[in-house]
């Protein structure tokens, strides 16, 4: 049952149109059918159908990805394509360490802090306090502020060494970030550096391996979606193209430098 | 610090080469490159250098797709990159129930049993009692089978209702369990179906409909690796051009169906 | 030297704008950057530099893919990353005759009718008049009209038998007009059926092996174009997802069907 | 009707197993299914059935595809996706002017002299004289070796200047030569440069600015198969990951060079 507190999505029913919604008492939700008054839906299940002005809509309960997607961001976001990608493997689970530098506007920080658990942690340093504060507000509306510290600041600056499961760089010039990060990491770790560019990966690669870290593999993924009228099955018309290189490597020691 | 009970991957410094062990007692790891006593590595940190004949090689903590891939496998595997937008996509989280049919020989029961965490239920339908008894070794052997239950029989025939947050179908003829299925699922529950072929693709789209399935889309993720060195940065010369069409619905209730 | 009679492009400095002109006296040719009398270059050469107001601007000889995409169209435009591949894979030289439906605005008529040369020549139909008077203006501006027979009508009237040596279909229902396209084969023909939606491609793979043709294949070709910063080298945001599937077949006689 | 000098393409009935043979008196055909006498074919008709053995067969008229590929090769071939693509961009047509490095074994020569007609000409440039001897005799078989100067030597030895329609530049160190090819250019004229690695690319587009050339552009085609059982369409298992990256651009006279 819907209860105050928790958030919804409201799809209708030409499965395009959605609204999202904290469930708090007297808000009204505007919408181009009409206003919706949020507390006529306390009560009702998730799943349920309702009528928004002469339409039909469905109250469902958001994933994780519907949450994030519904908040307003001033950054480049990172596509499920890619976060699915990158949290697999990094191998995330219930009581791991997360480092992340920088934060943007929260959006990996919700995913991983979501990931890791009561008893996991999230450590993300953010250059931009405009950024900073946005995401605390962002994960605050997801629920997870509690397990993340937000730190203002460069990476570079952070002394910690050896306490990470998992580290997530995604800065504008990687390369500089790269031994800090990589310090930061448990012996096993692993790290991802996101790329938009081919010179950050070539950069980053040959770094990496200057640092000695391991099994350094680099994907792109593609997401192709398609139309879903069963008597016309075909891709959509236009795709996205490009997101990201995505690096990732396992810190190791004692590995000789190659020359 | 590495204990009995662990497992541990064992990575050559040529990054390719691997090997996965259970740190066991008297346990005696045969390589290309000699033996390995298993017993010489507890005591070591994950992340360490040991030599392994003449070469050198890395302990390294194995993540849920390492687990995985170490084990023997008789039916078709699903791919990681399928793997991650599947997990996402479901919004698979602590506590959550998922079903799945059918279990094959246990990939994503294990990865859907570590997903729902301690206080989450996998159930797991597989007509072909040989590969449940190897699915649920499997899913031992990764830690996670009391989370699980494994069912010897055709999904039709489960009488459950309304009781998974997400279903997993991933069956030879997806088209006679779709009823089933969503069934099962708690309303705004999220379904994913795995279709090989277009074919099957058409069929499920319209079945999922006439169900009153919402909000269905049909992607195919594409991941393409690229070499890793930086002085002649380029994609793999091959790569895998497909795997396997991902269909997706929430279910809703009391929507008018389309005819 | 630019003539009387000569097409050009005139790409500006930035390399995105561009117009296409006919030298024609007394043109004058209106940009967003001030109008250029057309007899001002005539007796220039093609490559040369002109001033457009204030930018700069190249006079380029337009390629075939310039003069088609120079030309206003009211149906669906095919891609040059799928004309290049249909010219090749029918096989398409000198003195070849080949058969087309539907015409459409005339685009791979027009690139046929190149392709063929003085010798061959290109026959086809269209059953929109309105569609056929646009094409044989089309074609006629790229100065390959009287190698082309413009047919009002549909193929399935062609009584024409084993007279061409490469087929293209482009028709909404290909179906109906495969048995009168492979009559219209020579032996050892090829043709070249598109195909947007995957259901026509399984109704055309069928119907193909029942007429007996062989070599079957199917082909769908993803062009991906790159930002051209070498400081920041990388795919482009967008890309087009899906245009066609390409059905490729060769006619062969006396083949035993498949049932 | 067959005749001594044709080409003729043997293609088994699996669509799979084919035979490529030069129609000359006494030769015997050697294949899995038994030896055919190829004076028995001559008055048969290209796309008649025959036996081999127990098999069916059909007699048919090799493309210029199937002609390159019967061609034994020692250097890396140049695809078919990409063949196209290159030949549609360079907008190569009957009395084109085309010049090429390095010849390898000829493919690229192969295609571009059959496009070019009687009245054009191929001017190709090898430093490795082994290659040169083997693309002189595969240009040969295919009937094109008259339209073709095969030049022993480094294209940055060329002195002619502004005589080619088009150039095609395909060596190990492409940055070397691009000066020299472009000189070659006629004004307007148009370049390929084949780029296997990102590497090549940055260094190739950040010359041909400093060149002036203009409208520069990088493509990768990628082209997906499809198995062709209408019952289960999918694409293949396997793909082509990646063959090389396409630099295109257009030589213009006085473009102020960007620094």
């Amino acid at each position: 049952m819907i209860e105050y507190g928790d958030k919804v999505l409201i799809l209708l029913e030409d499965e395009e149109t959605k609204y999202f919604s904290e469930v708090e008492k007297g808000t009204v939700l505007k919408t181009h059918y009409g206003n919706l008054m949020i507390d006529s839906i306390v009560g009702k299940e998730f799943g349920e159908r309702i009528s928004l002005g002469l339409r039909d809509a469905y109250l469902i309960k958001p994933s994780i990805i519907d949450g994030i997607f519904s908040l307003r961001r001033s950054t480049q976001i990172v596509y499920p394509k890619d976060i699915a990608f990158i949290l697999l493997n990094l191998d995330i689970k219930p009581g791991d360490v997360v480092y992340e530098a920088g934060t943007g506007t929260g959006v990996m920080t919700s995913v991983f802090s979501r990931q890791v658990g009561e008893s996991g942690r999230v450590v993300t340093y953010e250059k931009r306090s405009d950024f900073l504060e946005k995401a605390k507000k962002n994960v605050g509306h997801l629920g997870f502020a509690e397990r993340v510290n937000f730190v203002a600041g460069d990476i570079v600056e952070c002394k910690d060494s050896k306490v990470a499961d998992a580290f997530f760089l995604d800065v504008p010039e990687p390369s500089t970030s790269l031994e800090t990060s990589t310090t930061i990491l448990k012996r096993s770790g692993r790290i991802c550096v996101l790329c938009p560019t081919a010179n950050q990966v070539q950069e980053t690669i040959g770094i990496l391996r200057n640092l000695g870290v391991i099994g350094v593999q680099v994907w792109e993924i593609m997401a192709r979606s398609y139309k879903t009228n069963p008597e016309r099955f075909r891709p959509e018309d236009r795709m996205v193209g490009h997101t990201t290189y995505l690096v990732f490597g396992i810190k190791v020691e004692g590995r000789k430098l190659h020359d």
